[in-house]
């Protein structure tokens, strides 16, 4: 970790006092939401996350919902936030899919020829480049969901159109559930023609039902191994998210608020990207002690978000 | 990589040296052969190969072939060198595979009702399993090569027998062609619940058709990834498979000798294995250059094998 992203000061502790909140709110005017361990967890909304994002907007602030999740679309992403109950627009959520479709067409300088993208993932990461108009291959593509036959060894060795599309200039891995052999192969020798190596995240894990099975990071890791290259991670704590949020929403980041519960990821990403204000929740994966001796602190902290509803009027 | 697997002395080059051949074999009782690269490339036999393994066993020394291959059982690998018209036995033959059962079976101590094998791997694992007497589930099972479904999150998390069989208590990482997100969700949980985590090797890629595609390692990146954790790794240059060849063998170290082209895994398994000798070939991956002043040095170099027929009558 890098010696930026520590903060030796003790964050400021805010449940319960009203004056402080008050504020610490006046401070922004953009809050940027970590979401799963922040306003839910799994399935079940905590109490009173929507009436303190009511309160953020009435107080006229930005809320931006950031997600690392790959395989929903923003427009998926609404959908699951509305059957939390938790109303929302399609401009308010960046999920790491969306990050990585502006990264590949606004950020990366591709050739002419090189412009397509061969994509281990789900359809999330699909419809956001289709939103950004950058051609695909791979994905959810039934063609690529069989077994490696004798013919793939030789056509993927040979680099026969019929196996390797001589446009493709980037490989996109994020969480494909759906992974397989013939994936993992067409990716390799991407990369090794000289694709540039992309993820949507690099988280390994992914929470669900209460425990944890793989996550994005883990449809990287053969690859990294065989390849001895890390790919250019476009989720927090990645600073290109960062980039991406700021060129879309356009904001003063010293008027900008990271909300999230894991020190090392979330606070992380607001600490990196010069944020005005970081806010730790203990309602996730960080503990008090975490946040309060860890080597990555936030400038404040809340028991839960919902604390946020206490601040003086 | 350990400094008791360099040799700072130069190599002796025998290639022609008819009486240096002499004392060389004259020294070894036993030779076991890395095969890719030694013995033939791909699907082509060297020239002389046949011809050099007559030698030696009319010279009365004991040849046998060491694979990391984990697809193949060892009667499989049996039928793959008569195919490339090399004479072998089922008992000169030693794989990751078998290297593994004897392994499961013979060296880890497992209570009575932990006594499965969660398998990640093809038909080859199973049937040493089999010949070892070793109960496995997954493998080339049907019921594992299937999509996830959000029951499998929903019994996996709780643990229910459905899903998690009580009785499993290793979790064996070979190549597998049919990997998908089911079966690392499954190997997964079973570790963190306890398994043990076993690899049959950790070559990250294999070769064929002329170029690397991925290997067994290469299946266990997402598992390490994820638990933070490496396997015990039964393949070269892991000295569990030389403990295990030489408690098949009964052989003598300081009278037996390994052969194969790459030094930092068939060279560096004989050298760390305490054996009498080590000789490499230039036929394959390592080159002189690496033979002669690199961090791992072979006792002797030939530029084929088959130079060991020039040896003095």
């Amino acid at each position: 970790m890098s010696t930026e992203s520590t903060s030796a000061t003790v964050p400021r502790y805010l449940t319960g006092d009203q004056h402080g909140l008050r504020e610490f709110l006046d401070k922004f005017d953009v809050f940027l939401f970590d979401c799963d361990g922040v306003l839910w967890s799994g399935d079940h909304c905590f109490p009173g996350t929507v009436e303190t994002l009511e309160l953020l907007r009435k107080n006229g602030k930005q809320v931006v919902f950031v997600t690392n999740n790959s395989t929903k679309s923003r427009a998926d992403y609404c959908k699951k936030l509305e059957g939390l109950g938790i109303p929302s627009t399609v401009e308010e959520i960046f999920s790491s899919s969306y990050s990585s479709s502006i990264y590949i067409s606004r950020i990366l300088k591709l050739p002419e020829n090189k412009r397509k993208v061969f994509v281990i993932g789900e359809s999330g990461i699909e419809q956001e480049l289709r939103s950004e108009n950058v051609p695909f291959i791979g994905g959810t593509d039934p063609a690529y969901r069989r077994d490696v036959t004798p013919d793939d060894y030789k056509q993927i060795a040979e680099g026969t159109p019929a196996a390797i599309d001589p446009e493709v200039g980037v490989v996109l891995v994020g969480l494909d559930f759906h992974l397989n052999y013939l994936k993992l192969a067409l990716a390799l020798h991407y990369i090794k023609r000289g694709a540039v190596f992309l993820a949507t995240n690099i988280d390994s894990t992914l929470p669900n039902s209460g425990t944890l099975f793989p996550g994005a990071g883990s449809m990287s890791a053969p690859l990294i191994m065989m390849l001895g290259q890390e790919p250019t991670a476009l989720g927090k704590p990645n600073q290109a998210m960062m980039d991406a949020i700021e060129g879309k929403f356009q904001f003063d980041r010293s008027r900008a608020c990271m909300v999230g519960d894991r020190a090392n990821t979330d606070i992380r990403f607001g600490l990196e990207g010069k944020l005005g204000g970081t806010l730790g929740v203990l309602t996730g994966v960080s503990s008090k002690e975490d946040f309060v001796s860890g080597p990555v602190r936030p400038l404040a902290y809340l028991d839960r978000l919902s604390d946020l509803l206490g601040v003086a009027k």
